[in-house]
């Protein structure tokens, strides 16, 4: 089906529905079960703010290769994406990177889970009592992993990172939260190590999170030993694609790509060396019922270009630190779970699912600056915004 | 009204529309002008994605000195402040903040406009040639200024950035767009810049976005020179309501404050020298039909914190590139504007809207600022995750 | 003279002097006028560090064009440039990165002064009296400008940057300092300007200096607002300089540059995205007398490449903040007077001369990212560092 | 003996001579053995470059507890500390500082070697090969270790860090180099791994060093990883020595701290929340031979203070990436062993000289940071630059 061939949205909708053999009520009735979201989502509550949900793709995922431990196997295939946004032109602009990445043999994703999570800072009274802590950590990481371990069933300890400053010492603990975002259940485990070291050395802590997390708050530490998931898509775009859809050429892409993406950033002193990860992102997270606020470590990341002899381009993304979840959190309320169902994410907790998720996000956002640096590099960006954004005609 | 004295949705909506004399159908009714969104906001529109809206408050804002010219200088006033979110605890934690600042006098507030900027790469050839453009530039901004100012009655050409590096040359032109958040105009107003610029002097237009904006992406160009609006709120929090509001001590509150916001950002190479400023800005962001995705953007900043001789506290946010409007965008769908109204936002655009807004999500970051750390400090953040978020009464 | 041609330290020594009509017997016999140096340099002193200094070059500067104001206007020349160092292999390079200029028909440098700067913070107890402050401060420039031009007829205030955070205020100042570096001069300045404040407003400085100069420290404010004097240099290499001076070609070059010095500066959080810019700075900050703390600014930076249709190679660096004087301080002291002759520089204190020694260092350190990139593109690195730094002939 | 008590630059050297029973003959004559430096350490020689050397000190370490694995074990000392500088008040400030820590019952230090590292870049075509990479690297950790430890008996592979981008691999190989710095080890060592890649993978290195290192450019990857040494430094000022030595208060020593080194360094997005660690450590290393240019990496850290119940102020440094070794390079060189033998450092590859010296390092920026905190705090900056830059008695 294409997507653009629909007057009607509820006409749309329904072939949808046909399409992938779902139900999309809640997303076309506009409903939502406010008894539960008051008691698990929101407090005094008074109703709920509602934003357009549109679709691009389809996004063609090419086979993986077999990968090693650690990395997800999910088969070649193909999904739709539904993104919640006010921005007119976000949709189409997917929608035609998707179409670029499709005539081009599709996308190559990869992700690696490297967990989520939580960093308390003790009060240690200064170097001496810090290195003694430090001797116990490492000496009693079975005992961590034990406590973390004790307070959920889905919760496995990976890994912990120890930085002694002064009189403080921040522990970074890290946690597989199999299919769940995890947020909640890496404090809780936390908060049974914290006890735990405080117990066994009288060291006590200041605070459950000491900012050495990072939670949504912009960091090279999530940037450099990332959070959740790393994300990594590319594709070698046609030289025809890039003439007939792009409207553009490999050369002009690139150009914009080096002096936008990196000289742009790095004379601004950003963590984002790309186009616009965080409309993707955000859009995504807001229609599939992720926590919004992560978009900001989602800003960062790279994308990177290379022309080959034959003119074709190619072009990728990394995304070092995705926070994403297909259970708990919002990923209950109705109209979110339908956008899961869109993208075909299973129910249940088999710890794949949110690994799926972060690769499909992966390809949207390739899909997101393919169609943005393109639009860039012929001066169409007023233009695209002019004529989507006020309701002209595509 | 208490807004925690209700056990049904409906009436305490319904008590709010009477206490505020507005409708607020939409958000009670989960309805959308499908038609309109589908044209201005969200192309392959198959329905909504739907999110729990929460209030909190009232914020109250205390009266603000006589401002100089370039900040605004409204009244003190005392405000609702809704809230679109799925993550457990945040409505009540800001709630709790609101009546902590309430009990204390209320919040001072500050904000400047600085105005939303676009930033043009050109590609020059070298340093002689660059130099010429430099010179150009300078001698011409009168004609800079008349030629983005005649694409909109509503924009004013602020001021702009230049920043040659080798070949390539950065523009940032910042410009007041009124009540709305800008980024449509100023790109407009660039691409008319840009079209001068290349008549003039002959020199090309890489992209009308070199990353030196910088949109929707952390960068310390914004943090350092600010984008769209600064915003600050301060509030001297009384020994007593930090007893007995906030359940902990003053003494407390600044240990968390230093070692994680302080300390902890430091070392793990953060933009965002606070607890959870995203968080807020996200959640009202969503509510009001802001642009989410700025959510980036508005997680750099500072809290900082300091105890007075009598063991009060002074506490403070700043925020230093908060990117809204209160016209064009999200701000026109139904549950949006009524969460506009909600805030006590006027229709139209005089200018003073956008940094209304502005002010009092500075007062409300401030809230959630005062609320997690008093809970960092008594070690119950999992705690009211846990009985908040798994639906057991506050 | 081919500076390589020497088997005796001497000789080459004494033929630099007659090339150059100067004397070099200080640097030639290791004495200092420990008298003064023990009175304006040194405390405690009890004799001197002595660092073999080498030469490269020449380096040959083409014709600048006409410069804007501001820029300062020196004419094509060609000069030695001394190093002073330890680490084998490094004056080496250089030479051959100033050969491969020479013969690619010189470098073109420019700079511009954007002048030393000093950042005192104050207390104002809150935003309030923060925005009289602003308002003050913004008033009053002219009896600021005053107060600091009354301490010394060598310096002119040249402008201010304001941020206020919560109850403190930073305000960077920026003066033209002539040909000193300036800090010294910077500082005395601000004091005057802080009595001032104090007197006006009652509001009390906490520090002189509060870390918003930023002083011999890694900084973004530096990189995006330069401190001292922004430096910049370029050359379009030739295809056949490249093969037979450079052992390589431009697209390996080009790979080179792209991963290491865009790629991977990002990946790591760099604010150098260059190859070795300290190395070059620190040497020639030795060998002149400037203070090599200041290296750590003059690490940050930017080199870029450009492969042109004939193959050829466009090269060239960009430094944002580079401190350097050519009186005062460590330039008065016997051999670093002298290296400061071997560059041409002039005595006294036209406003000139540190523009001039910005100038050359930027054309220094391109020779040595060129040197450096192309040893790397072949796989060199470890082979100079051995036949170089252990004794064998070059 | 006290330092200052001398007005003849010969009779301190000479009674310090027989303090130590060392010989500072070099330091004292100004002579260089020519003909090494010539070949080891500088080509195209000319002679030397001469900088006052002055002694700060005694710098009194307490005795460090018994520390785990990793950490050295040195025992109390006291010894005296060489800066060569040509910044007038330098020794000075670094002299009280040690009398401020002496008479506050010495310095407490601590170190933790991690090594110097080299980040080959390499180029593997895309996501499919660099997972193929990823899987060899994760298998053949001890073909890696043996490869490297095959290129020198004094070189000790530690460990690795894979990333990922695109069609890119760095990877960050740490050594232990026993006391030498190690740089140039690192690099043979690091070509010999490369080699071994290339033959067994088939994939291509594009350059020895990514800028994955970070060698001798700011970044956040050495702040947060370490590179080279870890260096810690605490003391508890008495009161009664922050009154009579420092003539301040604890209370504004702090409030220095917090404005300065924490909101001033935050503010300016600086990676040195301190306040002048680079003159310490440039000067130390410029006397000891070490690599001048790494005083980038030294640059970055953290000095904390917290004020004791008895108004006794705890203070703290911690400097993340410290480019250290005792052998090597500039360490043979004549004034440069002399002044190790100041420091008390053997001859000899022990592996524990190059973290005595991190250690001393540690002790000597804690004493510069003290005095110039206190300074500050008093509004003695410019007084003290004024009296000892211009000659006045101290």
């Amino acid at each position: 089906m294409d997507l653009r061939n629909y007057s009607d949205i509820d006409l749309r909708r329904k072939d949808l529905e046909k399409e992938l053999k779902i139900s999309l009520k809640n997303i076309g009735s506009y409903s939502l079960d406010a008894k539960s979201a008051s008691k698990k989502n929101c407090e005094n509550m008074i109703g709920a703010s509602q934003v357009p949900m549109g679709i691009a793709g389809p996004l063609l995922t090419a086979q993986s290769p077999a990968l090693p431990a650690g990395k997800s196997e999910h088969k070649a295939q193909s999904c739709f994406v539904p993104l919640a946004t006010t921005e007119g032109a976000l949709v189409a602009s997917v929608n035609r990177g998707c179409k670029a990445i499709k005539l081009s043999d599709g996308v190559i994703v990869a992700s690696h889970k490297t967990g989520v999570t939580r960093a308390p800072v003790f009060y240690t009274g200064g170097i001496i009592q810090e290195q003694k802590l430090y001797k116990w950590v490492n000496e009693n990481k079975s005992k961590i992993k034990k406590a973390a371990e004790s307070t959920s069933s889905h919760l496995k300890f990976k890994k912990l990172m120890f930085r002694g400053l002064a009189d403080y010492v921040f522990i970074r603990f890290a946690f597989d939260s199999q299919d769940a975002m995890g947020m909640n259940m890496a404090t809780l485990a936390t908060e049974k190590i914290v006890k735990l070291i405080e117990k066994e050395t009288g060291i006590k802590c200041i605070s459950i999170s000491g900012n050495f997390d990072v939670d949504k708050k912009p960091s090279w530490l999530n940037f450099i030993e990332s959070r959740g998931h790393k994300s990594w898509a590319e594709v070698v775009l046609k030289k025809s694609v890039i003439k007939e859809v792009l409207k553009t050429s490999a050369e002009r892409m690139y150009d914009v790509w080096l002096s936008k993406n990196m000289l742009g950033s790095a004379m601004s002193g950003s963590l984002g060396f790309n186009a616009h990860f965080a409309n993707v992102i955000a859009s995504i997270f807001l229609a599939t019922g992720q926590d919004i606020a992560h978009t900001v470590e989602g800003s960062m990341g790279m994308t990177t270009a290379k022309i080959m002899k034959n003119e074709d381009l190619y072009f990728s993304i990394y995304i070092p630190s995705l926070m994403v979840g297909t259970v708990g959190g919002g990923t209950y309320l109705n109209t979110q779970k339908e956008a899961l169902n869109i993208l075909g994410i299973a129910e249940g907790d088999s710890g794949k699912n949110s690994q799926k998720l972060a690769e499909i996000i992966g390809g949207a956002v390739l899909a997101g600056e393919i169609s943005l640096i393109a639009s860039l590099s012929v001066s169409s960006l007023g233009i695209s915004h002019r004529t989507l954004g006020r309701g002209e005609k595509i």
